[in-house]
């Protein structure tokens, strides 16, 4: 069904090939006032004097040095006041010998006079200022032109614009600044099944909110160039075609994003090659196998691969240099950063691979861990900080290893607080008192194997384990059976499930809850004499199970199951019966070793002052 | 005549008040297209699950897994095509046993199906498909939540929106996003000598372009903050109470920077007393000593020193991380950077100095030096990178000690190339195929004093002497008498300036061009049969110089000498009368250690393949 791709290029071919696209912007002119960030597209010679007089540096008093030869504290010279200077204002007075002008800070100084003495080293004395130091031509004058002269080079091309040079600017009298183009980027979605964010949403039939446009519309304007988001093409093949050759007319690049559809690629391939020239088509890297590059008429195009993790680090790898080099902007300082593997990576793939990683801080040390998410997951893009680039011929990373990451943006922190653990409402609050946390919410059993491997620096359980570990907090909350609003079917307990036609949403086996729910059917199976399982059995949909706290409960108001597994908390706030049927506890638990990190210390303090457990029902410390 | 301050406030003190005065936007919503670099405001729950149905996550066919049990390349399971399923459509078959459905990726898995084979797995035999692998119910489908699941906390207050967070704030649906406001700050400028860059200078009236306003309004931007420009108060003051109290109105914060008038702090302090608080009153920094903290009405102020270098100190040091907080922003991680001392510095003043500094790398190291230029110079903002914080209690810091600097902004990079030396026009237009070059034009001599102590890269001169360098081309240039357009006065040559009453403009004794000249007095003397220093004194104006190659050329212009010291190629660009003189050679001279340094090579290259010298007239290599 899918068109299969052959003699896939290098790595570095491609980017060989995509450097050589045409995307040259214009250069253009634009008010001083919003170059800031901007690139100088030519040199500025300063066509002016700065200052432009010779200017007093202090207030005091201009006269002729060689009237102050001789003077100190004990003799002072004694001049004759013959007019004043103000900033701003033309001199209207000429100093000759023995004589001088009160002149102010900035001021132009008159005709005759070759210094200026601080108003501190002088007294009046009626008409007459006495001048309690000797002076030198020239001091505490700023000559014409001594910050900057006319002529001289001020600032080259290729300048980025930050407040310094638009000071020198503003100096030189420069209101409009000839700067660099930003290269225009179209970008086109294409795909039956995507809808705009904001627009309503058909998952019956398999829509999926559209994720690669913004996500790379927000690259571009990160590597400075100017996106424009065309109109969804949906797979009707004329109207994705006249897209086409609409955003290439329009800007300098078009970019799209893997279409599921191989007619969808076919229509591509042949506008591309109709109107322009096809570059490559396949690239030898993971994720990335299906690049395609080339031109539609005067424009340059390259298709990206279809997963949202993929999309941006193709994007990022391949095309944002060549929108940075074309808006002649250099790569961000912060957009890479060194770290040390946290575990082993085995790697035999034989093709370049741009690994997703995550990041922890850990003492003076930055750890590293593959996200091992599947690619399709738009969660990997948050649950990732960049991705490493394994060469073909490396077999293994080893742990401690130190390898570079490339940041999905230069913006990207570690996070301040690393957790894995039980998905629970009260907790989601409470680290919204630490900024930039990360929290998997994988349940209870995951938090605690990978709390055991060392990577996050907290895990978060309602199963107490033999583990070195430190407790931060705990607290209880109620579980039970979630019903519709009015308990219609009226359940009473678990009883219920296991005696009558009632269908069920459990939670998936990670989950803690499921765990508690688990118990209690063992308790009711010895209360009753028989076999556990036969209890499950007997439980209409206790085997498969869905991930998070408020998924069973959603499964029953839409009408698909009777009753859900899930806490009195979650009934509330989606305002259905409820059904009690017992307490967990859930216990914050810390690596000893990062028990001062600042995230971790500002958890403890906001479990410890939170007053979330007094507003969520069913929740106490 | 100016107020003075007593009682300096701490610095720490500053910081305390600035951080406590009344600047909290709201916060707003904005379109997700516009998200980008803004700040989550409050917590993201997942209000649906992503995906939203039982997704097929390869091309293939839809069945039940118990159908495949066994099945094997020998002995495939053979099942019957009962319908297709597309991506983006509602399936409108159902999979019985025995059965299975064509399917595409992203497509929904239909209702009786519990696992999905990938096409390459299968043969088609008529309406039959051959499935050559046994499957387990769940494989190659993504369920309903697993990506994130409804109810599930998905990014958090304060959560800075980069790219990824986009494609999350995507997949969920989300086309408006609360965030954080961003500070509004009103920029104030005072002074009747100030003039709006774009507008016409009356430099004999002490006009100057006002700097600080542009400057701290870029500065306001990167912080995080919006910046609105005042029109400009002059020193009425009326006008300047009223802008005062608008600014106050429309802005969380207002800035003023320094009036050289004490009468306008008088106003400043007055509006703060009656309509506000003043909190402070001067700093116990330098720069910095006369810094104003208060309120007016409802909203901040702070008012700023008057010298733009100590303008952007004070504000990047008191007032950006005020603005950055406001705006929920961290600190760039860009915004320091350590480095060693180049020089030992010596410091007794006893409060808190922000030196400015700039930046050379030297192979590993990055080398600081203090830059010395009085703080009043515009040009002293390229010219530094950042400052260096220096202790009251610091007596001195030493060469090679390290330092943290930290930047005027987060995008300064130390420059690629840094040299001192002769001003050339033929030097400034090499430079430009050079990335991110720092020169001083500081003349010949400082540029060799320069590279003898180290810092610069490069030094550029027309004075040969014993030096350990090396040199990385030279050329030669032709100087002479500068005269007006059509030579009114016939001067035909170095006498007549001796002769001839005729005024003349000399350039700075730093400059190589200035030492050509008394070479060629000197000679001329010999000639005669005349000391050197009669003939220099019978030259009227040769003891004053100016500081730029053009400098003397634009006196003549503007009618206030007879003859100035230039260039051929200067008297060409200015369209003016050149009476030849002599040659001399330009050395560009490297630091030894530096020499692969990839700015000094890349200047050595652009001397080498530079074509200037042919459209300079008077230029040969």
């Amino acid at each position: 069904m899918r068109k299969e791709f052959r003699d896939l290029a290098e790595p570095d071919e491609a980017h060989r090939i995509i450097e050589g696209l045409p995307l040259a912007p214009d250069s253009e002119p634009v008010p001083l006032a919003e170059a800031r960030g901007r690139v100088l597209a030519a040199r500025i010679d300063a066509q002016l004097d700065v200052p432009g007089f010779d200017r007093a540096s202090v207030d005091g008093y201009a006269l002729k040095a060689k009237d102050t030869f001789g003077a100190d504290e004990a003799e002072p010279a004694r001049l004759t006041k013959v007019g004043e200077v103000h900033a701003g204002a033309e001199p209207d007075v000429v100093v000759g010998e023995g004589e001088c002008a009160e002149i102010s800070t900035g001021a132009v100084v008159p005709e005759g006079a070759d210094a200026v003495v601080m108003v501190e080293r002088t007294d009046e004395d009626g008409d007459e200022i006495l001048v309690r130091t000797s002076l030198a031509p020239g001091d505490r004058i700023m000559f014409a032109g001594a910050d900057v002269a006319a002529g001289e080079r001020a600032l080259g091309p290729g300048t980025r614009i930050t407040s310094r040079e638009i000071g020198l600017l503003s100096a030189l009298g420069i209101d409009e600044v000839p700067v660099r183009g930003r290269p225009t980027v179209g970008i086109i979605s294409t795909g039956d099944e995507l809808v705009r964010p904001g627009e309503s949403l058909n998952a019956d039939a398999g829509e999926i909110y559209d994720v690669n446009s913004y996500t790379i519309a927000a690259g571009v304007e990160e590597a400075g160039g100017e996106q424009t988001l065309y109109p969804h093409a949906g797979d009707d093949y004329e109207a994705m075609e006249s897209l086409l050759r609409e955003a290439a007319e329009e800007c300098d690049l078009v970019l799209s994003s893997g279409s599921t559809s191989a007619s969808a690629v076919d229509v591509i391939y042949r506008v591309v090659e109709e109107t322009g020239e096809l570059l490559l088509h396949g690239v030898a890297v993971k994720p990335g196998k299906p690049m395609l590059v080339g031109t539609i008429k005067e424009s340059a195009y390259v298709g990206l691969p279809g997963y949202p993790v993929s999309a941006l680090t193709i994007f990022r790898t391949f095309v944002a240099p060549v929108i940075r080099a074309a808006a002649g902007l250099p790569e961000p300082a912060t957009a890479t950063i060194d770290g040390q593997m946290a575990v082993e990576e085995r790697y035999a793939e034989g093709r370049l691979r741009y690994m997703p990683v995550g990041l922890v801080e850990s003492g003076e040390d930055l750890l590293v861990y593959p996200v091992d998410k599947g690619s399709g997951a738009t969660t990997s893009l948050v649950e990732a900080d960049g991705v490493v680039a394994v060469d073909p011929d490396t077999e293994y990373l080893a742990e401690g290893e130190t390898v570079e990451v490339q940041l999905f943006s230069p913006d990207v922190r570690p996070p301040a607080l690393f957790g894995v653990g039980e998905d629970d409402p009260a907790l989601a609050r409470i680290l919204d008192a630490v900024s930039n946390p990360r929290y998997l919410g994988l349940g209870s059993r995951e938090g605690l194997r990978r709390l055991r491997n060392g990577i996050p620096d907290v895990a978060v359980t309602t199963q107490t384990l033999e583990l070195d570990a430190e407790e931060l907090g705990s607290w209880t909350r109620e579980w039970g059976l979630v019903v519709p609003a009015g308990n219609p079917r009226n359940v009473e307990g678990l009883g219920d499930l296991v005696d009558r036609e009632l269908s069920f949403v459990n939670r998936t086996s990670a989950s803690g809850l499921r765990t508690s729910l688990g118990n209690a059917v063992a308790e009711l199976a010895t209360e009753r004499g028989e076999k556990r399982h036969a209890l499950v059995e007997a439980i209409e949909g206790f085997d498969r199970g869905v991930r998070a706290h408020e998924s069973p409960a959603r499964r029953v108001l839409a009408g698909k199951a009777d009753v859900g597994l899930g806490l009195r908390a979650t009934a509330a706030s989606l305002e259905m019966g409820f059904v009690p049927v017992g307490e967990e506890t859930v216990q914050v638990l810390a690596n000893p070793e990062r028990i001062e990190k600042s995230g971790v210390e500002r958890l403890r303090e906001a479990i410890e002052s939170t007053d979330v457990f007094d507003s969520l029902p069913g929740y106490r410390r």
